[in-house]
């Protein structure tokens, strides 16, 4: 199967898992449960379910496991986006090209809808096998949490609100996307990891891994956020650099942003060099996350 | 020792695991963690903890275990006020005799901390033993996450919100409160339990008395909301009668209200009958909290 078809794949899985595992949208309360669903369901690129599959194809893991573990990241993930899309955060309208959950339902709801998403993210861990061993489980749930809570993505976020206005060095900023969005996509390729249960030696590598391709998806999408459009993103564009947010891109100029991309995509490689062929999906997603851009 | 003493005592030591469950508030993000820690230390009943180790007295179950479980209820209670609190929910300024948390930070900052806050309870759960059975601690977690979204707690307030300026028959009342104060307060009961090995017939005769008891608990709410002042409660009183929210009093008038409310007491007096004087503090703890009232 070509790298295209793979993805592609994953991402079909993956909408069908969280069709699943989310609430039924007639379930009382209905509305909430809609707002769920349309928060969750028919977008996104899948960026953190697709690396959770790649990561568990290394030892072989389950497929339907796979999908439980990719489907409770992504559930953190899309609880994220609903609140940071509130008036009160962002106040952004459009997200993967359609209005976003407040504004196609209200404030209370999507806060609510988030909140909902957040939990069920651990219901998922909770009760659906993803590993054999429960100690391995609780060590899943505990990972996630540790990368979901105020020392990984929340922190993240909070400390990018701090930063709004403020001139950050590189070390600052790097601290910030380390948290607000490396924790989650690290907690991705670890869970993956849990599914087949992977050693600790295996899982110490793809931390590695994961926090350089944490980092280079970031500046990417610095990237991508100064030169695309509105209509290829299918979010506000230029928003960030427009809000005073640091970026890569202000910091170090286009050109030298995309020099430290190229640097962050070799170290992650070469942290993949011991798994051989089995991380070619993991391999060919870390160049998919650069050439989406250029 | 005297029911005072029992119930100051665990109130005291929540209050130390709390500060020790909690990220200091040194750590990076601060503001995140100082307004984590300004929503959940230093104020409230802490009836979910008292419940949670009422319960778990029952089964022997080592305090120190209980002090972990009864933080994670805690933390999920606590998101669920910061979050109820916000403009876009009740829009409310005082909360346990304080400024809400956006009042005293900001909206922002309160819809993380809230957001963290509930990461957190999951990663108490997750990494604190609270039970010696890993399959049971998995449990554990599947229940705090049942019950605390959108079929627990979350659809509740969701039902609220749909609720406001409504009649309510008294059938759908309890529906939403099963759901909003009822779901959380099983989960105390319950995970306290759990903290003691109970078995299943055990569980299922305390998630019985905990129907009664969450129920008995709102009726009382809703009595206290009405008649109490501002400075007694802590929080603005009168305000789900202002605000057009169905309650009990307006329901039922108050003296049948106060007979529900005996009713239910008797209930969960009843179902607890075949545990004998182990559940001495389940039994004084459901009637301190009618007797809070009238």
């Amino acid at each position: 199967m070509d790298f295209a078809s793979w993805m592609s794949a994953v991402q079909q899985r993956t909408e069908s898992a969280l069709e699943r595992l989310l609430p039924a949208a007639a379930a009382a309360p209905a509305r909430l449960h809609q707002a769920m669903r349309y928060a969750a369901l028919g977008g996104g690129k899948r960026v953190r379910p697709l690396l959770c599959h790649a990561a568990g194809e290394i030892f072989g893991a389950d497929a339907v496991r796979l999908d439980r573990a990719a489907c409770a990241v992504e559930m953190i993930h899309v609880y994220s986006l609903v609140h940071d899309d509130l008036p009160c955060m962002d106040d952004d309208v459009l997200r993967r090209g359609k209005p976003t959950c407040h504004v196609e339902y209200d404030e209370a709801t999507a806060l609510l809808a988030g909140d909902a998403l957040q939990t069920q993210a651990f219901q998922v861990l909770a009760e659906e096998p993803v590993a054999t061993d429960a100690g391995r489980r609780l060590a899943m749930l505990a990972l996630l949490a540790h990368a979901a809570g105020s020392r990984g993505m929340a922190g993240g976020q909070a400390i990018d609100l701090g930063a709004v206005g403020k001139t950050l060095t590189l070390e600052e900023l790097e601290f910030m996307h380390i948290h607000k969005t490396g924790a989650l996509i690290r907690a991705a390729v670890l869970l993956g990891a849990h599914c087949g249960d992977a050693d600790v030696d295996a899982l110490e590598r793809l931390a590695h891994f994961a926090n350089r391709a944490g980092l280079l998806f970031q500046v990417v999408d610095d990237i991508l956020d100064a030169e695309a459009s509105t209509a290829t993103l299918g979010k506000t564009a230029g928003k960030d650099a427009a809000q005073g947010k640091p970026t890569y891109v202000n910091l170090l100029g286009n050109q030298r942003a995309k020099d430290q991309a190229a640097e962050l995509r070799t170290d992650a490689h070469a942290a993949l060099a011991g798994f051989g062929e089995r991380a070619l999906r993991l391999h060919q997603l870390t160049d998919f996350i650069v050439e989406r851009s250029f």
